[in-house]
């Protein structure tokens, strides 16, 4: 049997692409699988999600599109050319249910992520490093506290359900709670702080949004959005505490990847992983 | 005059990759400039390196080959096809003066960037979680410390230079000094926060690679891996320091890009950005 | 002139409760003012409400009701009887326009404060300790963010207003924004800080909400409550370090109470207060 | 039988009388119990103390007077009046055995806290912000460190004896060794940095002390003062550090009341409460 | 003209010793010094005491005796032997006024450093490591907040005034105010800090002394004395946390020696040392 | 039998020196052992080695030199004059292998401990306080990661060997994992952070080198010396993190000596400590 061709199409600036397909093979080492991903950086109006048509070529088997905001032109213009093709939509966004029913209705998989936050965009306070440090932040809650290994957890089960020909696309809109699950934490303190970190890395999306969208006031908006980038980054200490309490208890769960592909898993540090 | 045209390669995981295409549009809104990106996730063999060979359909004006160590096989084959287009390459190694002076011999551009380590990639400790907690430990200290900035001045003064037809390529060895530089601190204790995070960084190179390549026992390996990945985390809140620091003093450096493409600069949270 | 009677009803538990008297004459030195409180601790039923109508005998000039959520029927009873006498409703709600546009339209002054949110308040999770815990931690965020300072001031105003024969009673919606810039911030990271503190603390309500409304097994409600009390006190420490910032600064606003009540200002630790 | 009646007269401000009458029912569903609390808010002279007389007509079974130091005129005045009637002085003086055995000798009971210490009272130092700040850190000591849960086990004690007919007062000067054994810690390192804490707020009072009667010049009560808060601050976060090592454990010691009035306990967070 | 022969005498295990001497010439460049040091390692009986005679024969033109509390046999005998030699006693005690003037009536200096505290010396608790750990934090303290430049400061000046010719010996209470002023701070909040965590070094002498002498029980002694450790490495991070306030205004004291022996002083980073 | 003599000579600054014989008596009751130090404070000249030949007359079993690169001229006079009695190097330096068998061939025991770092004795930067400060860094790592206790438990366990006649003199090149594993870590991560902190402390070493030796503008001394004690500071509190972990499981490896010289060992904090 050949490997397993996994295409992705990320678009824009959301912290769980740049973690989503090295999180599928963390050393590289994986014989079962084979991956190309084709972005155009920042961009992502509907000429980039067009674009993104080309990977068609590669004959992928599972297509990922991580963007911000799935309802936006871009990765909607993405999507529907890959209808037919097995197609997860990964995103912060839509937030409205109907919107996520209608993805669901159209065939596509998705995995909603309000706890991947949209970030204070606005040239009054964004540079390149303010840009680089949210990102750090964000990818911090998200995989201290389980979003990360929810992403990874769905894409290597609905891998699974291609290569048996019997393909089942996820439709999760992630919750604080649901993420913290899967991290499998032994210390209940921990998953709480994995919980609370999680919804703060959500109200930072509010203010953000005041910052982006609503503000006009060159003060008001640098205010905000740095207001937003504090709670991002206070969301980032309380994860890291989280992942503190287990290591007191020596108890973080790792899941590591076999070479086969095959999930593993240990507990304590100097323990072996095994095979779940 | 057409928007420029850059390209990236980016082969397996190096923390600078999740950052280098969005410094240099942090908000999508540049007007001057289109970004193609390929890259093949984790994977980083000869295949992929050749396989990247497609991107010069495109036409890239410069393109970026991003990867650890560029010495090895899969980057080494990347940059030989696309000789003859203006090419820099991003990356830990190789740590020789010499084989250096070889990739500047051979028309290569360079940025060799040893403060972005290697991560403790072995089954016994690494997994999807960890793999990304180091990478935001790795690029909160690359963000805050000078490191990001160096990467995105050179490629924006690089496109400028061969957007005039005097094309003029980056070769250089980032230092901790250097890299601080570039973050233009106004309290040199901030400066001296951040040289200390950069070289911590460093260290975590050696800590790592024993973990990697010379250990042999599971829980020397792990305890090895384990111990690396603390010295990251430690040097993350080094670099945060160091911009509280600036916080502090009101005087944190950002330079947005402007629509146009041109870099502006302020340093007071609340004033307006400048053209440079 | 006599001393001006302030009287205050005091029900359940909210942290504005444990300040609001002493705010006004934090070294109680003021000879302008005598204050009179009645409360039936955690109590705040109809009950407690109409009970409360015992201070109306001592004549009080301005009469102030403190308690969680104004709607409910303690309050409701407690402020009807006070009709008639200026009277100001302080409280973390009612959340809705309507709400609050009745209370005025009722003649009741009010400083609604959503940052002060409900607590964990499930025999599963809350016991003494720990509601003194998430009091504190409130408290610190009150006080640092500057919704202390507003409700002191509003009530100080409200009272000068009353003495000089023309009352004008607060009709506030405190906003994370305008509590802060009563904090007279010198560094504008200081006061993003406090503003993130303060959307933190905002967000402690919905958590709190779920665990005290809507969930209904043990183990959700006490990770529910956990998690929204690592929140208050992730931002009971973000309010810290904002202050901090400004102690960095040496411009701590501070606004002490002469003895003829008059309210003075000083920011360097070793200046001599002022008249304002 | 009916509900036991328990009165508060509070006079001035100590930390402990934020929490006193909430630490009986903390969520405020006890159907055994009724409370009156009566206060003057910060004034507490012999005026004040005298005024508390009113409360004897609701016919308290237990009245609770807490104050700063005991000794002085107002709450001097206020126990005299409620001599016959079951009283209990809370208080962080007087510090003198000879005192406290007056008080004893009079018949009332006592729990003399010196860990609630005297706040830096001065103009030239405390405002609003700061004294509520100040309050908040106090409380968190007095919260987790065991001297909020040793007041509560006591009034809830004594009220048992009382509705026996077999009275039995406190007569306790809180040691930190004494608060710190009320709250069961588990693991020997929390109890010694609560113990640490607790003696940290002792010290203030002596730093405070000085600030408000013996020093003069402003400066030096400004630094004084100043330090002060500092320490209250820094043992704050040391009984937050004791705190979090119970949370690694997960042994945090719970003692919800019942809806009849009973303690419950509970150490796992997710387990649940039971009659002790 | 000679160089000046400093002789010291160290018994027992007291943090300032471990800097005493080195803080006169701290990069070992001074021409105009000689040292001589003796000391019998952790015992300070009365035979170390006499034993120290022998440096008499070395001709040291000023002798310091450091210890922990200078009235008892050892330093006594030590200080009695060196009569009609210039000789400073430094030490964390006598405590008690006449017994340091009966010094000053024998012709000693003495410098006495009550935030240089007893350890909390008992087998039940104490080991090697916690040793090095507790003077560790207690060195933090006294460097970061003063006393170690007090004592400095006044072995430098009082070897001038013997080189000149007329002795004067220092007789000095060393107070948390007085050691702070010695670091001439610039920022007042530092200033208080460090008093603050003087007054808690202050502290945990008492903490200690009743763990090393009137507790009998072994877990009320382990207990004291970890509480006493936590005490100090709470007071630790508050001279830290002082230390960093100065980094932030770019305005550490810093006051090197010349080679000539001279103070020089410098504030910003970056500026250069010149001579007071 | 009578009493081990033990002899120390000190030469210049290194942080081991200011624990090095107190690790032997912690206490100061052991009855079995004598100790005698000469040293000549900062100073390490071939003058001052030549000096300590003095310590000769009194008999000493065993000689200890610690001292700064024991290459250098003072050490080397020192040790040869003690030719013919057990003598131990202990330094941070040789680093080079044969330069380290040089010294065994000639009969010395080492330790040789490449974490206890130079520090960076430059007058642009270094002054008494921070050099203390400096030194306090470095005695929490080497304390707390298992430096003291490995230099503790060889210098008994010669002595043993000495007493017995058989002398059997260390050399022993301190590495990071060397040092961990004689604290008897019980949490795994807490080992990896001891090691970490090590790793940190050696980093120091090749920053400080910078600023010592080979960079000579001002600017660039100051910012290189300040990094390294940045990195000093940082890697103590990862040392603290380490400990604080132990803590957290009660598992704190403590070995005192007993009155006889014994080692025992507790780990419980309210456990008895039992002879090994």
């Amino acid at each position: 049997m050949g490997m397993f061709k996994i295409g992705f199409i990320k678009l824009g600036n959301i912290a769980t692409s740049t973690a989503i397909d090295l999180s599928l093979d963390e050393i590289a080492e994986r014989t079962d699988i084979e991956f190309k991903i084709i972005s155009f950086g920042p961009k992502m109006t509907k000429k980039e999600g067009e674009a993104a048509y080309e990977l068609k070529a590669w004959g992928p088997q599972l297509v990922v599109i991580s963007s911000p905001n799935a309802a936006t032109a871009g990765p909607t213009a993405a999507r529907e050319l890959f209808k037919g093709t097995p197609t997860i939509v990964i995103s912060d966004g839509p937030a409205k249910k109907e919107a996520r029913d209608a993805l669901a209705a159209e065939g596509f998989g998705y995995i909603i992520l309000p706890m991947d936050p949209l970030i204070g965009a606005k040239r009054e306070f964004l540079d390149p490093a303010e840009m680089a440090l949210f990102n750090s932040d964000a990818l911090k809650v998200l995989a201290a506290c389980g979003a990360i290994r929810l992403v990874q957890e769905e894409l290597d089960r609905t891998m699974i359900s291609i290569a048996a020909g019997e393909p089942k696309l996820p439709t999760i809109l992630a919750t604080p709670e649901k993420c913290a699950q899967r991290m499998q934490f032994s210390n209940p303190y921990a998953q709480a702080k994995a919980v609370g970190a999680l919804y703060m890395a959500q109200a930072v999306a509010g203010i953000d949004a005041a910052a982006c969208f609503r503000l006009k006031d060159l003060e008001a908006i640098a205010l905000a959005a740095a207001a937003g980038h504090e709670v991002m980054r206070a969301a980032g200490r309380l994860a890291d505490e989280s992942r503190e309490l287990e290591k007191a208890n020596n108890s973080v769960s790792r899941q590591p990847h076999a070479r086969t592909g095959e999930l593993m898993k240990k507990t304590g540090l100097l323990e072996k992983p095994e095979k779940i």
